[in-house]
């Protein structure tokens, strides 16, 4: 499944996306299905195991997955059974970013090989990690807001990857049943912030500089992340240009490394790292201004663009 | 108030401490007086302003503390006056960390001058914050997990202070009002993996490793988070003593800097640095081991002391 996160007249939901761009209210679709069976507790038991965010519903593992789909395919066949709209037109609503409240952003740096020759490192020895907080998050249809604290905003094509099941210590051969889909983002970055200091997060974390999406590509649609092309344009100019196959360290050796330095949760969020070709490594240095459109295609997932908007405030 | 988190009969509920190492139950309480006063809805009124976690307790701001400041020390004269157990006497329950699922784990190095000499670097012109997860998150009577996967698990003594209301932008004079309140924690650091890539979080967010607690002291009780002394001790010998007033960067500017970041929430918790002295830095070198017991005493909030255990698992 292509799965989203929608709002629609100011609630969030979970939803599926369908061919011809029809989004089905996952946790409605399971109401639907559960009250022509004649379940009176319909409702308790769609919120219990397809509940309407991404967060609580990956908690429900494989099972609630599986519940989701047969769901989705049930609404798609009795669209006008329910009460409410099972099934959303794309330009009906709004997409969000796919994992609203992630209990935890992991960012690895310096995991392409010819992004870490631009910025002028060594190839790692162990991945580096950093974070950002989830008031980054923003979503593929919202703006990038530029805050007057810099001029340098940067942009950071990844290849992201969302965890499916609570895990720690998983090896690498188990490790990809642990993820629950892929996705893209881009890991916007104030560069002078980010290298005022040793420590890269406040430059990474302000608000709005993690757009999200547009979906989350399940795995089993998307068994091997491997070997899928990364691209990242600026107003339709190519900047960033990779193959998830030049990683230094693949999505199998993340998941082990990182499960076992702490839990992992369903819902966490693995960026895998950018490839050559930021604004900051460029000659001359170029970086984002108002206006710009940063476009990030990866193959079986489709794209996330965003446009770049100053905002008054700041300091 | 002195809040706290606790546990009780597979419950965490939050809680005021009253002298006698008494803990109201402050959403019980709530609902007590409610119901005192004849509200037949006294359960859903009390979930909504004074509810049983922390960080849904805090977004209710300065309304939520003065309703349950009101509701425990009614809860004190009316002891025996609710279904459920109003007071609890400190040793029949267990205190967890104060603010159990914080949105943000902010931490602050090089924060003191004499830390920042012991460690070789030199005097930063902005702070440097870096990140742990919630999975970090332990309370005051847990021990310190150590986990095979290194040798070099170190200490360091830490202020801390929690986000009371939501921020963006304040300035240094008005950011103590947006301090709910302060708490000790151990920025546990499993040395030799902090510092094996530039980036410090992997070797700070190991699970365990944010010992917290024993309990909030909020802002209006203690109004002026200077001049505090700091002391660490490990089975009772002095490593590490400084005194809030030297930091680089105080409470008010780490506001300040922050929250020009990134918008701050109720129930963020920034660890504002640790002093000189610790185990990586002295000379010899000398790290946690099994059964140690560190202990942290901060004026005017007590102290957190935890047993490190060493447990099996890892590799």
């Amino acid at each position: 499944m292509k799965l989203v996160t929608f709002s629609n007249e100011g609630f969030k939901r979970i939803g599926a996306l369908y061919p011809n761009d029809e989004i089905v209210d996952l946790n409605y679709a399971y109401q639907s299905f559960l009250e022509s069976e004649g379940k009176l507790r319909s409702v308790q038991i769609a919120n219990a195991y397809v509940p309407s965010s991404m967060v609580d519903f990956l908690q429900g593992g494989k099972e609630s997955m599986a519940i989701a789909k047969k769901a989705a395919d049930y609404a798609i066949d009795n669209r006008d059974s329910f009460r409410h709209k099972l099934i959303h037109a794309m330009e009906d609503i709004k997409l969000e970013a796919p994992v609203q409240n992630p209990g935890k952003i992991i960012c690895v740096g310096q995991n392409y090989r010819e992004h870490i020759a631009e910025m002028g490192r060594e190839l790692p020895l162990f991945p580096v990690v950093f974070a950002k907080y989830t008031n980054a998050v923003i979503g593929p249809q919202d703006d990038i807001p530029f805050f007057p604290i810099s001029e340098q905003l940067d942009y950071e094509a990844e290849f992201a990857f969302v965890i499916g099941q609570r895990t720690r210590q998983v090896s690498q051969e188990d490790a990809l049943d642990y993820v629950a889909g892929y996705t893209i983002a881009n890991d916007v970055t104030y560069r002078d912030i980010q290298r005022r200091t040793i420590e890269w997060l406040q430059g990474k974390t302000v608000d709005g500089s993690a757009p999200m999406g547009p979906w989350l590509v399940t795995s089993d649609e998307l068994p091997d992340p491997s070997g899928l092309h990364v691209r990242l344009t600026v107003n339709g100019e190519e900047r960033q240009k990779t193959n998830t196959s030049n990683f230094v360290f693949d999505v199998k050796y993340l998941i082990e490394f990182l499960s076992n330095l702490m839990t992992l949760e369903p819902g966490d969020i693995v960026l895998t790292g950018t490839p050559g070709g930021v604004g900051f490594a460029r000659s001359p240095q170029v970086f984002l201004k108002d206006g710009d459109v940063v476009k990030i295609e990866i193959d079986k997932i489709g794209y996330l663009e965003n446009r770049v908007r100053r905002v008054g405030e700041g300091k």
